[in-house]
C-alpha cells in the first residue's frame, strides 16, 4: 500500500489543478482532504473538495476545518481571483456526498496516530488546520512523514504585500507554529511558483485531451486567467498549488536549500517568511530550536507542468 | 564651492577607511562629522572621528549625537569586532581638539536649513541622529540633497540575525522613520557590501604606499581581520562603509533598483529592511506614502576598492 497523503486545501482554481493531479496520479494515495478558509469560506472549500473528488469518481472523505485565522483578524476573501464559488463563478451543482462530521485537525491527528511515520500532508492554503492539529496534539509532529506546503517566499517578493505570500499572510501565527514544529517540511513558495506560468493555451490543450476534467479546469480558470492578465499582463496564471503535488511525486524537479523559518506576525512584515539558511553565522536566537526545512528555490517549470497536465490528460475522462 | 557633506558615523574600523576616503578626496566637501552609538559608545565615536580628522591635518567639527536607540533596548557594543576603542584596541592618544557643544541632530538641521537642497548626509551607523533631526524639524527632509546610508539588506541574508543588518537592527524605529521621510535615499546594504572583501594584503599594500594613514588603518584592522577570519574564513573584511563614500563620488560603480522601504520593529524580523520595488503589484498598504529610494544591488568591487584605497594612497601622508 502506498504512503497515505492528506491534502489540506481551500479550492480555489490552482487548488483544483493540484487536486485533480492528486486524485488521478497512481502514486498518490489520497486518504482525505481537509479544508480551510482562504480562497473561499471553509464551507465552500469543503463542498468544492467533495465536488472535485466526485468529478473524478472517487469517494474521498472531506473534512471541514478552520473558518478563520487563529489570532490575526481575517482579511476577507479574494472573490475577484477565484470567484465567490472558488471555481470562477461557473455555478456547479452541489456534491452528492456529505462532508464528514469530524473536525479536520482531528482527522489529521487520527491519521498520523494510526500510521506513524507514514502520512504526508500537502497543504496549499493557510496553515491553520495544521497548527490547530499540532496545538491539539503536539506529539504528532515527529510522527508525520513530511509536510509539503505551497506558501511563503524566501528571496522572491510577496504577492499579498511586498514581502508576504497570501497563504502565510492569511494566518501568520499558524504558519509560525507549523514552521517551528518538529516535522520535516518542504516549502514550495513564490521562489518556485513564480517561475511556472500555465498559459491559457496549455489549459485549452488539456481540455482537448481530457474534455470533462480539462474542460472544467479551463472553464473554472477563465476568471483566474483574466485576473492575471489584468494584474500582471500574463495570459495564463502562476501554477502555485500543483508545484506541491509535483514535488511529492517527483522531488528531482526542484532544487532546495535547508533553512529554519520563522514568520512575522506583526507590523509591515506581517506574513513574511523569515529564512535562516543552515550554517548562517549570525546570532539568530529567534530561530533557536527551529529545525531546518527544505526551501525550494529552483524548479524545472516545463517538467512540472508536464507532470501535472500529463497525469490528468492520461488518466482523466 | 563643492556641495557640503555631513558624515554620520560610529568609528569603527570600516568607518575609518570611509572617513579617510572622505577626508582626502578632493571632491568631498566634508563640513562636519556627526557621531552616534553603534560600533562603540557615542563618546568614543566622537573622539575617534576627531582623531581621524586630526590625523589628516583637517579641522573638521565633530558633533556628538545619540547614545542609544530611540525606542528599542540597546543591545551592547561589538568589542570583539572593533575593539573597546573602536580601532582594534591600539591605544591612540586623545585628540587635541574638542568636540562641539551642539547636539549632532541640531547640526544636521542647521546645515540643511543654511544650504537648502545642497547637503548630502552619508550615514554609516544606526540612523538615530537622522531620525531625531527629522523628528525635531520634519521640514528639513525635502531640503536634503540626498541621504546615502550603509545599512540594510534587500535580498542578501543579514549579519546580526538571519534577516537583519546590524546598523538597522541597532535602531529599527529610527531606520523606519528615516526610510519613510521625504528625502531621496541611497541604501548601500549587504547586497553590495558583501560583494567587496578587502584582503589583508591590500591593506598591507596601502600601508606601504601611505605609511602613516595606511599604517594606522592596517594596525586598526588587525582585530577586524581576525574576527572575519574566525567567523567567515575570510582573510580580510567586508568593506562596508567605504561603499557609501565610493557611491558619493562615483555612483556609476553601482546598479540599483527603486523601492520603498519599511523596517520591521518587532518579532523575529526586527531590524529587517522590507523592500517594495517600484511597480510591485501587491496591495502593500504598509508602504503607502513612502517614496522610492535607490537600493544598490550590484557593485564593481575592484573599482570601489581602487577608488577608496587609491584616493588614500594618492593624497595621504
Amino acid at each position: 500500500m502506498k504512503n497515505p497523503v492528506i491534502f489540506d486545501t481551500d479550492p480555489g482554481i490552482d487548488d483544483a489543478f493540484a487536486i485533480h493531479h492528486a486524485l488521478y496520479h497512481p502514486e498518490i494515495n489520497l486518504i482525505g482532504m481537509t479544508t480551510v478558509f482562504g480562497n473561499v469560506p471553509v464551507e465552500i472549500a469543503a463542498k468544492n473538495a467533495k465536488i472535485l473528488a466526485e468529478m473524478a469518481g472517487q469517494d474521498i472523505p472531506v473534512f471541514q476545518g478552520a473558518s478563520g485565522p487563529m489570532v490575526a483578524p481575517h482579511k476577507g476573501f479574494p472573490t475577484f481571483i477565484h470567484g465567490a464559488d472558488g471555481f470562477g463563478d461557473i455555478n456547479l451543482p452541489d456534491p452528492k456526498g456529505v462532508i464528514e462530521k469530524i473536525y479536520a485537525p482531528q482527522f489529521i491527528i487520527d491519521s498520523v496516530r494510526k500510521q506513524p511515520g507514514e502520512v504526508t500532508i500537502i497543504a496549499v492554503g493557510p496553515l491553520t488546520n495544521l497548527a490547530m492539529a499540532f496545538r491539539m496534539d503536539p506529539g504528532i509532529a515527529p510522527l508525520v512523514k513530511q509536510v509539503i506546503i505551497m506558501g511563503g517566499a524566501a528571496k522572491e517578493y510577496g504577492n499579498i504585500s511586498a514581502v508576504a505570500e497570501a497563504n502565510i499572510f492569511n494566518d501568520p501565527h499558524a504558519a509560525d507554529i507549523v514552521f517551528r514544529a518538529d516535522w520535516p517540511m518542504v516549502m514550495a513558495g513564490l521562489d518556485v511558483t513564480h517561475q511556472v506560468i500555465l498559459g491559457r493555451k496549455e489549459a485549452e490543450d488539456l481540455a482537448l485531451k481530457a474534455p470533462r476534467i480539462g474542460g472544467f479546469l479551463l472553464d473554472a480558470a477563465d476568471l483566474y486567467f483574466n485576473f492575471y492578465n489584468g494584474a500582471f499582463g500574463i495570459d495564463g496564471c502562476y501554477f502555485h498549488d500543483p508545484c506541491a503535488t509535483a514535488y511529492y511525486v517527483n522531488p528531482d524537479l526542484f532544487c532546495s536549500i535547508d533553512a529554519a523559518v520563522r514568520v512575522s506576525c506583526e507590523g509591515p512584515a506581517i506574513g513574511q517568511t523569515l529564512i535562516k539558511p543552515a550554517g548562517h553565522p549570525g546570532p539568530s536566537t529567534e530561530w533557536d530550536g527551529c529545525r531546518n526545512h527544505k526551501i525550494l528555490m529552483k524548479i524545472k517549470g516545463a517538467e512540472v507542468k508536464e507532470e501535472v497536465l500529463g497525469t490528468i490528460a492520461k488518466y482523466a475522462d
